[in-house]
């Protein structure tokens, strides 16, 4: 709602508008890049012919980056970073608090599970996957024949393409399949990060937050073979040199200028039904807030022991409680702004204009109240399902024993048939990811949380307690057996020993049974409901991919136009304005922050601890060069009405020219309902200021060798 | 601090600025009004010897209020009304809840133990206090001296002027003195309440909070006896004429225009040392923070139980949380601007300035320090006197029984050697006070506090217990005693029947001692004890205000001008502009809020549970004429960077004509240091738009009559 003054201001300022849209590279050419201001054409943008810029970002475990110089530097977000800093970070050297900067290539530290896929090309690929689903009448075969027949896709591709990986990504359920090949790099190491107090100033307190104070950038560097092909860490191994790389514009970006962002985008759900929103928000999110909040409290609570403990713990509680706010946000904003009456409406005139042809009524007249039912289904099946989709992340022990006995089954298999992180081509990292998940495993924690859990069973009936953990349940005294049980099961197993582990992979079932482990007798019972809870979403998801293509042919009809897929981990590009926005009635946010913000925030105690030495070159206002001239202080974070999610993590902003001014990290409060419904009003996404990136390299760490391989002087 | 927007927003619209001050009428001459932009001259505002818009203002019961119709009409805040509107209503007639609207002025309800003034003149009295004061080497007596002189000049005046009410108040400490004749009119009834949900929406949670959306007004109305003098309640008494009344202005005020304030603001500190203000931030306030949160939160969980226990605590809850916020935001804001650090440097300067003349470092040379030593002498005794400060305020018939034990103690001197409540000009009001006191008392809560307070004696050593309740103290389980003791005691107890205590007031002791009262006898072993402290202040008081007296001149001399004195419940004026402020980096907060504001905080929950009737009314932008052209809506609260302080809650926010255009009701959190130091940069008041008023009386409650009554068509 603009506001008085505002009002003005846009008068004088208004430009053309950003909108909803994030947009697959097969998608560009809806965008008229000349009217909307940029100084790029499409194929500066994409080109699958010649080199452009999307040849410069890269996917980071899950997070967008781009490479910054000819060396294979990386720019990506701090907290993208946070399990290698944190990995390698002890009381003794402690990177996570006083941050880390390698002065020359030799001190760079490998980043051990990171990363880095580059999108070379893709191809339509729903021809043969819908085609294998036709053969099959029944859901659940539908969607077996779908998964099976995107293995093979891969397998073929892979095959053809050594070194490459091959990815199917699903545009629009049931209805269009696209298969990515990426460059893979597995040598991936820490360049420089910035001491805690920059770049995770605010922490919790201040994320999914305006106005904002982070500084939550960090560098990596990519290597390969000295070949040039991929390969894992070898001290011999040398920086990848990208086809791309993005140049820096030291001097930044100002308020209303267009800006751009390539990045990874995880997954919205703006395509789906009032339904879909309803179990969210009044089921699974309500669960996810309260039981993570609980562990949430319960870590925090230990990490206050001592700094060990504090640093093994950080990154779950980071991990939790990034999902706990995001929810809270979510969950505010989708009551806020009715978003459910809204979806409902909308579906209400949908299905009057459905109503209204004979035709279209015989074909689709039925698929609302379809949708509808599978999702009653679920809803009456959440406390039950709910409770089991957590059950392995309840226990680092019991996720490992679970991993452990399911290496033992799927190991028999032929390697198509099997799950897909025990297939050849997954299996190894399948591995690491076990071997680094136990170093920050803290035990005390670890048996308390499992202990609530299993606790947490006793709100089901007898019926629903999954056969694992029947007879601890049916107890007369349940917590007092719960208690007992883990006392012994925590010292007595052997899956927290990961050489104990490798040893038993893939094995024949019986051996390990024969082990007699605590927690892999729970694994080896829980493993049969985890199945049959495997087949009926099986089923429900096959349903639903017919229903949810039908409905998106409707909507097309009605609408008299096609849309833009919901976001799925693959590249997109979105733009926007720099941009306030008002939050509330008589409040206006602007889109520049500065370290005088950091100065104003700044306790001293954590989360709002600053460097002393950074309070002290604001104070004799040793900007340099990257000060913003009207606001006389150096530009902190940048706010903008691009469309963002989850993913888009580390991406790049960019200028009209396709320098990086920013990297995106996160979204206003008010913007967490993105996933849902974008607006023009509120959904805002933060980014990093490259001013702020540079005057932390150079003033405050010195870091005069990453200036310079940026080419900034 | 201004941002890139702002700054040239401000560019604009610079006009001539506010300024610190709180003007005594004494003081207006050094306004240029003119200049300021006043359509208005000095003797316009005040003129003792003709009509000006100060006989329009009133102080009611410690809050402002202004006649805003020729019949006695007054305007003030719904929460200094509260007490009024409390104690009429029960769970069958809740105007606190539903409000309430005389529908003709024989509807109007009698609100017992409020009180109007009228200021009628002044005059300087500091020549015979301070020559009254002279007389005496003791500081203890010239306390004493100064008390008894003011008392003499009081009754000299009242005597002369019967009907009238004569006050003496302390300008500058030890200094200056003024004696204010006022008129005095004792029959107040409650004409107009809007409900709970718009006078008090947002509750505690939104107070001095801003932006805001409280509609925080009430009517009162001032009656006489038919004769025109002043006259308790009595069904034939007539409605004051008032010599001057405002006229509204419906069409409102806007950002950027003058306003000014008449008003009566309690206390300011800004004359004070460092010493003072470290005293007050780090021991007083701290303490209040803490022991008035826990009874808040005590009578909470209390009002949870039904509404009738709610009603009986609204008020208590009320007024201790409107201290505990505002100690809050002190707290914040000292430490933000660091303002302890701050006046001591200007300390420093001061007593360079000092010893840099041989006479003056002579006269004023330890001026400072002597204050100095007088702030750590109270911060020693400060546990115990913080304590002993709290004593008859921990429960209410702790209260009534000291206050009878002193009625029987003061009965027996002569009128102008008793205690002020106990005076013949007083003492009906304080039994009236005794009376209401009654009215919402709940022992539950009652005894639980008291029995927290008692048991908090235990943090002190034996040594400093008082006599009163060493014995319970010294029990082997003193928690055990005392709540053994107070289960008895308020069983016993006489005090809580208020026709008991009148027929024993003024008795003599040993009368009171025979009864054996539990809660007398406390009183009568506390009554030493409190004198002792009594006289312990009284001889620091007499220090101080020599000090004090002292540093002002050498503070003028520094200075080379005199200043304006504190705050000191006398009328003021004080002028500002409609504006917002910057509360943090990369935020604006703008001067005026709307309805649509009211929709947005809306959760149908207490303290955000707007009248559906009002969401349906905003729905239908039913706004008549009281719609503000840029903002599209009803303006609800307005923001003005005049000089308040508390006090001045209800007083007329008039626009350079004098007319009515708003009133005044909080500050902005930021501003709650006010008290302390005054800045251009966050000192931010909060009114009422006028245009709100109107529009719930018209639209919302149908009130034609307060319409016509304010000449409003």
């Amino acid at each position: 709602m603009p506001r008085s003054m505002i009002l003005w201001l846009f008068i004088f300022l208004q430009w053309a508008s950003a909108e909803e849209g994030m947009y697959p590279m097969s998608e560009l050419h809806r965008i008229d890049f000349a009217a909307v201001g940029f100084q790029l054409s499409e194929k500066d943008i994409f080109n699958p012919d010649s080199i452009s810029l999307t040849d410069a970002i890269v996917n980071i475990n899950g997070c967008t980056g781009s490479f910054v110089s000819p060396q294979g530097l990386m720019l990506t977000n701090h907290h993208c970073a946070f399990g290698a800093i944190q990995r390698v970070s002890s009381p003794d050297h402690d990177y996570l608090q006083d941050g880390f900067a390698a002065l020359s290539m030799t001190d760079e530290i490998p980043a051990k599970g990171y990363t880095v896929r580059i999108t070379e090309s893709y191809r339509d690929v729903s021809d043969p996957i819908l085609s294998a689903m036709a053969v099959e009448n029944d859901f659940a075969l539908r969607t077996k024949a779908k998964e099976r027949k995107i293995k093979e896709l891969i397998a073929e591709v892979e095959k053809d393409n050594p070194g490459k990986r091959a990815e199917v990504a699903e545009m629009f359920n049931g209805k269009s399949y696209m298969l990515f090949i990426y460059k893979f790099l597995r040598d991936v190491r820490l360049v420089y990060a910035p001491p805690f107090g920059i770049g995770n100033f605010g922490g919790e307190e201040d994320n999914w937050v305006w106005p904002r104070h982070t500084g939550d950038f960090a560098f990596m560097r990519a290597y390969v073979a000295p070949d040039g092909s991929s390969a894992d860490y070898a001290a011999d191994n040398v920086p990848y040199v990208p086809r791309k790389y993005l140049r820096v514009a030291p001097q930044g970006v100002d308020d209303q200028e267009l800006i751009f962002l390539l990045g990874y985008p995880g997954r919205t759900f703006r395509h789906s039904t009032s339904h879909y929103l309803e179990y969210e928000s009044t089921v699974r999110m309500p669960f996810i807030v309260d039981w993570y909040g609980f562990q949430i409290k319960l870590m925090e609570d230990q990490s206050r022991k001592d700094r060990d403990v504090a640093l093994k713990l950080a990154s779950p509680i980071k991990g939790l409680s990034n999902t706990y706010k995001n929810y809270r946000g979510k969950l505010k904003g989708i009551k806020r702004i009715d978003l459910v009456t809204k979806k409902q409406n909308e579906e209400k005139q949908l299905q009057a204009f459905i109503d209204a042809d004979p035709q279209r009524k015989a074909v689709h007249g039925s698929t609302l109240q379809e949708i509808s039912r599978l999702y009653r289904e679920r809803t009456e099946a959440a406390s039950y399902e709910m409770l089991m989709d957590q059950f392995l992340r309840s226990s680092r022990p019991l996720g490992i024993a679970y991993t452990l006995y399911q290496s033992s089954i799927e190991s028999q298999k032929p390697d198509l048939e099997r799950e897909s992180a025990f297939m050849e081509r997954n299996v190894s990292r399948t591995k690491q990811r076990l071997r680094l998940g136990l170093a920050n495993f803290y035990q005390p924690a670890d048996q308390l949380i499992f202990a609530a859990f299993l606790n947490k069973w006793q709100e089901l009936p007898p019926s629903q307690h999954p056969a694992a953990i029947r007879k601890l349940l049916a107890d007369k005294n349940p917590q007092k057996a719960i208690d007992k049980f883990l006392n012994g099961a925590y010292t007595k197993t052997r899956v927290l020993d990961s050489d104990w582990v490798m040893a038993y992979w893939g094995c024949q079932p019986d051996e390990l049974v024969k082990l007699k482990d605590p927690f892999i007798d729970i694994a080896r019972t829980l493993y049969p409901d985890m199945q049959a809870l495997r087949e009926i979403r099986r089923r429900r998801s096959g349903e639903l991919d017919k229903l949810y293509a039908q409905l998106m042919d409707v909507k097309q009809l009605f609408e008299g136009s096609d849309f833009i897929p919901d976001a799925n981990g693959t590249q997109r590009l979105t733009f926007g304005r720099i941009r306030g926005y008002s939050p509330a009635d008589a409040v206006t946010y602007h889109p520049i922050t500065t370290v005088g913000g950091i100065v104003e925030k700044n306790t001293g105690q954590d989360p709002f601890d600053a460097p002393a030495q950074l309070i002290d070159l604001h104070r004799e206002k040793d900007f340099g060069r990257f000060m913003h001239e009207k606001l006389h202080d150096v530009p902190v974070a940048i706010l903008y009405d691009a469309d963002t999610t989850g993913g888009n993590s580390g991406s790049a902003v960019m200028n009209a020219r396709g320098e990086l001014v920013g990297l995106n990290f996160d979204r206003a409060f008010e913007a967490t309902i993105n996933d849902y419904a974008w607006s023009q009003d509120y959904s805002r996404s933060i980014g990093v200021d490259i001013r702020y990136i540079l005057w932390v390299l150079q003033k405050y760490s010195g870091a005069v060798n990453l200036l310079q391989e940026m080419g900034v002087e």
